[in-house]
Parts: C-alpha cells; sequence; structure tokens
C-alpha cells in the first residue's frame, strides 16, 4: 500500500546500522523524506527517526528492520496519526486553554479524549468545547483514594498520553508508574531551578532575572522526569511574584503546547533521564 | 559649578519622597537628565536614581538631601568618573579578555589597575595590554594563607570592585566580608539551578535544554549572592558536557560585562539578597 | 473619595515637572504607587505615568494638573476599569483564541463587544464563548463598502480599541483615520522586516534563522504604524515556509497579546512614529 | 591511514542516496561519528555532512563517492585542519577584538594571517596580538583603486576566508567575484530589516522593540547574501541610536563569531541565496 510512516530505531550503537537500514528503504524502493539520527557515544546508544513513503507494508518492514537491529533495540514503525490524550488540569485555564484552542482549529495532531479536575473551575470552559468534563472532588480521600478515582476514569478511555496542564497535586510513585513515559508535565520554572511548591515565589525571592517553564515527562521523582522543552522570559525587580506568576502563563503553554507537538509527532526519545528531541 | 551628578537614595518609604527631592533638584534650577524610581511595597522601601546637571555644590545637595531624607536613608551624590577594578582570574580567558578588549577600546568605564590569578596561564595575555599580572600560585599553602597573599595584593590597589573572570577558587567567608558588596562573580549557570562545581556536567547529566550564566554580588553564601544579571541560550542532545561549556562562555562574557556596566554607572541598588537595576 | 487613579502626562518638557506634579500629590496627600518617567531629549517631550491613591476627586486633580501643565499637554487622569474592545478577524484561530481564553478567565482587562470577519470560519468558536460574531461577507463589494458595513457594526458598540486578530484586509486611510489610535494589528514578521503580504514566504525566500511578530498601532502607512510589542523565534533550513507560519502563530498571539496588556492598562504612549511603553 | 575526515555532499536529490553513501562507508569499516542530511523537497536538492573515522585514504574515498554521486554533485572529503583567514576592518574593535581573543585562546579553529584596515585606528591592538596589521588608506583613490591594493595585499596570504569584522567600505561586484562564497561579513542589523547605512538610526527611527544582527556572505547585491547566523536583543523607548548602536556591539561579535565557528567547522552549505548550517 503506498503510504507514508515514521521509522523510529534506538539501540545499542554498532558500525554499519545507517548503511543496514537504509539498505532496507533502498530495496523496498522508499523515498526518505526525512532522516535525523543521532549516537550518544558516552552510552554507545543509536537513535533515529526516518520518514519513509513508498508502497509498503508495515509489518514487513518492521520484521526486516528488526532482523538487522542489535538486540533490544526499540522499534516502531509508526502509521502517523491523530493521538488521543486525557488532560488532567485543576483552577488555571491558560495551559488547557491553549490546547482546547489548537484543537478546535484542527491543528494538535490529537483528540482530547476528557477533561479531569480536582476542581470544577474549569467545568464551563471545557464544556463549550463539547468535550467531556469529570470533576474528581478530593475532599475526604486519601491521596491514593483519590488517584484511583481518577486513574478508573482515564482508563475508561482510550489514550496515548495523558498531559497535566497545570495540574498541582503530587503523583504517588503508584499512579506514575501506572503509565510510563505517558505523563507530560508542565513545571512553572526553569528546572532544576525552583523545584517544589510556589517556583514564582521561590523565584521572586531568589531576585531572578529570567523565569521560564519546563515541559518534562513524569517518573517518580518529583519535577525530575527528562525535560522536553523549556523556555524563559525576562523579569525584573518590578515584578511581584504575582506578577511572575502572570507573566509566566504564556511560557509554560507555549512550552507545554511546543512539546506535546514533539511527542505527537513521534519526535521524543527518551534516554534515561533525558530526551533526544528530533 | 555645572556639572552632571548621580543622586542615589534607597530608604524607608515615606509620603512625598519624590516631592521632597525634586523640589531640591527644583529650588537649585537642576535639570533631570533621567530618573527611576522603585517602591518595594511589601518591604516599604524606596529606591531613587536620579542624575540631574546644572549649578551645583555636591556636599551643599547632598546635605540638603539629607536634611530632608528618612533617618538611615543611604544617600550618595556621584560626580560620574571612570571606576577602578581590579580582576582574579584563573586559566580562561573568555570573560578576562572581553573585559581587556573593552578597557583597550575605552568602553569599560573603568580602569584595570591589576590582574591576579592563580595559575600563570593568563599572563601572556594580560601583558599584551601593559597591564600588571600577579600570580599567586596556591601550592603549598592553606585557603587562607592563599587569600591573604592575594588580598595584600588588592589592597595595594586603589579600587571600587573585584571583578571575579572565572575566578576558580570558592572565597572564604573571611575574605568576602573584607570587600563587602565589591566582589562581582560570573557563575557559570543560570543560578539557582546547578550551585556549586562543574555546572555543565550537571546541566548534560540533567538534560535540560536551555543552559545560561548569572552575574552576581558575592556574598558569604555560595552563589546564594544578590543577581545583578542573567542570560541563557538554547541547547539540545547534540551537545556534550563540553560543548555545552564552549557554547556557555559566550553568554558568561556578556553578562559579566553586562553586569559590570550596570554597576560602574551606579545603577545596582543591593536590597537583602536582591539587586534593583535601573 | 478613597480611590486609586492612572495619571499619564505627555508634554514639551520643562524645569521644574516632576517637582510641579509630586507637589500636587503631596498637597492632597495622595500615595504615589508607582511612578514611571520619561524625557525624549532630541525632541523635549516629557512623559510620565504615576498611580496615585487616596482620597481624591478625579476633575479637581485633573484641574489641578492642568494649571501646572505646559500649554498642550496631554493630560488624562484615569480610574481604572475593564476597557471595552471590538475584534476583527478572518480565519485564524489562534490569535483571537488566546484573547478568548484570557478574556473567558477574567485576565483580559477588557470586554469584548464583539468578533467581527469577513469570513464565517470563526462563528462557531466565537459563539462557544457566547459573544456576538457577525460575518461581514466582501463579496460583490468594493473595498469602501465592505469597510463601511464593518465600521457600522462597530459603531453600534461602545469600545475604547479595535483589535486586529489576524485581519487578513488592508484597510484604507478614511477607515482608518476613523479611529485614530485606537487600531491595533499584530503582524506576521518582525517589522520593518517583510512587510506587505505573505511575510513567512518572504522570509522562508531570503533565508532568515530567526522570525517573528510585530504589534503596533495602524496608521495610514501600512504596516508603518508605532510599534507596541515584538518577538521572535529562532527557524532554521528545515522549515518550510508553511512550518514558518505555523511556529510564527505562537509568536504572534503572545506579542498581541502583550501589546493589548500595555494598552489596556494606560501603559503606552504614542509619540510620532514610534511607543513609550511603561 | 587511520584518521577522521568530513565528507561533504551537495546535489540533485535521488532514491538510494543515503544507502548509496552510507555502503561506501560501510565497505570500508568506517566509524560513522556524526551524521547530517537534509532535503529540500522544492529544489529536490540533499545536502550531507557526515564526519566519518577509520583506516582511509582520502582520494579513494573521494573517488568512490564520486561514482556513485549524481552528475553535478559538490564532494568534498575534508581532513580537519586549521583554515587561515584574512581580517578585514574599520575603526571599531569588538568584533575584531572578539576574534583575536578566541584565536589568543586556541579556540578559533584558524589562523589570523593579516589584519587590513582603511583606518588605522586598530594597530596597536592588533600590534598586541603580534598579527600582521597593514594600513591602506582611501584618501585620493577611487574605489576601485583602493579595492586593488586591498586585494594585492589579501592575495600575498593563503587564505580560506575573508572576515569583515566591521569593515564599513562597500565592496564592489569586481571585488566580491575574486573570492566567490569567501566573504563573510556581519552586518548591524536583523537582515533583511534596515538594508543600507547606519541600522542603528534607523532602528531607533522606526521605534523598533529588537534590534539584531546578520552574518552573511558576500555577494553582488549589498546586504542580500546567504545568511548563516542572526541574533536579537530587546531595546526600549529608553535607549538613543547611539545606545542602540552600544548594546548592539554584543550581538555582532556573538553572531560573527558563531558564523566564523559554522565556517571553520565545515558546517555551512550555500545553497541559492540561503544556507544549510549543520
Amino acid at each position: 500500500m503506498e503510504q507514508r510512516v515514521r521509522v523510529l530505531i534506538d539501540c545499542e550503537d554498532a558500525k554499519g546500522l545507517v548503511y543496514k537500514i537504509s539498505k532496507i528503504f533502498y530495496e523496498r524502493d522508499l523515498n526518505i523524506d526525512s532522516n535525523r539520527e543521532f549516537v550518544d557515544k558516552e552510552q554507545h546508544k543509536f537513535f533515529m527517526r526516518t520518514v519513509v513513503s513508498g508502497q509498503l507494508d508495515v509489518s514487513e518492514l518492521e520484521n526486516a528492520l528488526r532482523e538487522i537491529a542489535p538486540e533490544n533495540a526499540r522499534l516502531k514503525v509508526i502509521v502517523p496519526q491523530r493521538k488521543k490524550i486525557v488532560i488532567l488540569a485543576t483552577k488555571e485555564s491558560h495551559a488547557l486553554g491553549d490546547i482546547l484552542i489548537r484543537h478546535e482549529a484542527g491543528e494538535l495532531n490529537a483528540s482530547i479524549e476528557a477533561v479531569i479536575a480536582n476542581h470544577d473551575t474549569l467545568k464551563p470552559l471545557v464544556r463549550r468545547f463539547d468535550i467531556p468534563f469529570f470533576h474528581v472532588p478530593t475532599e475526604g480521600l486519601s491521596r491514593e483514594e483519590h488517584e484511583e478515582n481518577v486513574a478508573k476514569l482515564i482508563d475508561k478511555n482510550q489514550f496515548d498520553y495523558i498531559v497535566l496542564a497545570k495540574y498541582m497535586r503530587i503523583l504517588t510513585s503508584s499512579f506514575v508508574s501506572r503509565y510510563p513515559q505517558q505523563i507530560i508535565n508542565i513545571h512553572h520554572s526553569f528546572l532544576p531551578a525552583f523545584i517544589g511548591a510556589n517556583p514564582y515565589k521561590q523565584a521572586f525571592e531568589r531576585g531572578v532575572k529570567i523565569i521560564g517553564a519546563t515541559a518534562h515527562f513524569v517518573t517518580d521523582d518529583l519535577d525530575e522526569g527528562p525535560i522536553i522543552a523549556q523556555d524563559v522570559i525576562p523579569v525584573n525587580h518590578r515584578l511581584e511574584w504575582r506578577d511572575m506568576q502572570k507573566a509566566g502563563r504564556d511560557v509554560e503553554k507555549i512550552v507545554l503546547s511546543r512539546a506535546l507537538n514533539f511527542v505527537l509527532h513521534d519526535r521524543v526519545f527518551v534516554h534515561g533521564n533525558k530526551t533526544i528531541v528530533f
């Protein structure tokens, strides 16, 4: 079938990998539409993302690649299609709103299956877009019980990624390990500066001249997951911490959307606690 | 005498300060060439930097201002002139070199009295500019003894500021307290991220997408002094830590020179562990 | 009445202005909450924006200020309140969407009276927010006739500013002169580079390494009005012009919202074809 | 001989290029140390820069590659070595100084063969570094005569590139065509904004909020050559044009050095009036 696929390979580095892989494409008369590679020399790891098009059979191609790939290679042949996401939020609307507007314009490259929040503040906004909104209150519940309720709701959906669009609760290890490399968070500081609560207040008190935001995969270690995207803006002595918070929102939403764009186009490899973004 | 002076006031906030101060300028028929104020409302502090010109007597003006200023006000009337600096360095030439070139071009607004280093690597470079270079070796000396040698050399000069242009040794409290608000350092990270040794290695290992540099006054707390200027550049997975280090040098030298420019024009107020930069 | 007002003065520079103005505040026992001044020395113009609070009568204060202000001074005492805006758009939703989300969150500091568009593409989006949407088609109409229809609709509203949120039609002099210093546009390039149609295509063809966006007041001269805000992002050879266009949208919406924020807080003075932004 | 070389290929795009090229590396048992490709789909052009190491014979490798490369391919196998540059300057020292400091530190990856200037202002600075300085005065000479004198001096040197480090004279077509793709200029604006004389004055008069610098290859069309690198800094109403000029110098020198770094590592392909920078 005439089609275009994304080939992702992530394996031990070895001589001849590019040759062997491109040979497979060549023998099938495929076009290479774009190609990015990277070798981490310290760790002897090879990463490649190639977009090929032509008459191809996905499983046949994947099998051929698997035969020449080193053992334990992570290998994917992906037919591009809109991925599915579930969003977790709390009260702030800027990051969620940015995603909703892109979604509405058909520019998100994903469909939003549900928005789940621990407050009902954002319900009217989400409902305006005819997207399912679920309020999961925390009152009277342990962290584990609340998360269990959230997880049940999440699991009712088919989804590729869970997006924390300013979800202001810390997730337990148990929750995080349920969705490995599937949870993307926007942290409201230039990590690793100002880990933890109220980073704008911390930034204000430290008197920094620049503030930022960090989109990262969520892992067990709070604010320590692999960073996907970061950006910053200048600030000065005239901004109190609430002004910084307000100014920071623009960076947060842009950085989260930029990270989502990378992830939804299969442009991100996770490697230890780092990412390779092609 | 017809002249132009910088008036700096830093005091408890009080009603009528602008009025009372501008009245003094008005009564003396002075021009206000530029004027910046800031009120820290949380701490009830008032900061003002005004450049006035006209027929004026510096001590008369200062006395008049002192009379209307709140008790404990820090008040300065400064006749602009080239300040004097002593530079401490180690082996890297980029930050020092940037200052030397500006100095040579008459654009530094300061004269370099001496360069003192714990290695002799930079001696040829400094000598090219006919500036006194002193090598103070560390071998066989305790930190305190070495610092004592450095301090003796510093104190032989008249100077306004000590500039650490990539001086790679940690200073003792005792040394720092000898030169309060006079020591300016360039730290090779976006503080408070990556405090301590080898921040580029730390940045590489954390997988950040942005690296930076921070110019700050040196206080007792390592890397915790008031920040004067910061800037950043984007990086990606292709940079190993030595590449980051190399790329970071441009930011370091520009940020240090920018901070120096602020300080040498009396545009920086220190307030707790923060700065107001006008 | 106990209240807080913004005092804006824009006049010929003269000795003693700060003194005379602050005297008026002092005599009325007003607090100066913030104060910014600027003197354009080349043009001998004085600009000041002061926020004062206390027991005050707006017209009394304005009269007092007018008495001491130079002739032809532009002087305003403004009681802060949500301003009203009318938005003109075409088909793209990113800039409009960003404003709608801020509006919904109560963070816009303005109320959107109406959205008027020359296409009906954005009608569903605007309707989701219960904001009046008017489609004014261009078919069969001269530029002047179409503008007349738009202007009639605009004039049915009370409004302070007209915001062109990617309104892709060139306005006639006659339309522009009807709303002096009231029309704010977002141009999709770093002006003055790439004036005119399809700036991203121009940028792509020129091979620039940075693209940007410019928010400005609209004047008779196309793309020549006073600039309020600008920002940029890096690009490279891998981006085709449609990729640049896509990447540029984030800059466009952020720059427009930043400019709106300045204007809606009365922080912008227009001075010839430039702005002073406090 | 065990060595590392840079392979640069620039040709019509064709199916199987990556395969055929990587096959040649594979058959010779070479390591691919880094690899970047780009296909300009609109123009059907293929660009590749690969660093390979191992037992290799440069001409044998080049011949093998030429056999499989499309007709008219530009193909180079480069043994990395310090390139040679000649610098042209006028009076300003910041861009030249930055290069001299890097040169002195062994970080320039090039040797400076000579500095040629139309004024003798920079002679003392250049002499400090024991680098040949030649003053070629313009008095009493036509543009062509002056250029002839400059060219004669240039041609006495072996050199790879001519660097215009703020050389403030317009070059004739005849001069430019003598050194195709060998002349690198730093223009003191974000091109294509503010082409021509005194861009900072133009920027000031236009009231922009950002200024920049552009490093580009020099072609016949003034300020229209392929752009290698650009960067910007924010400015505001408080900067007069001379302040902008001063602030801009940091951007100029950093952008020029960044562009030089790309060029000296053979990372730049010129393609029409654009560059591909790997």
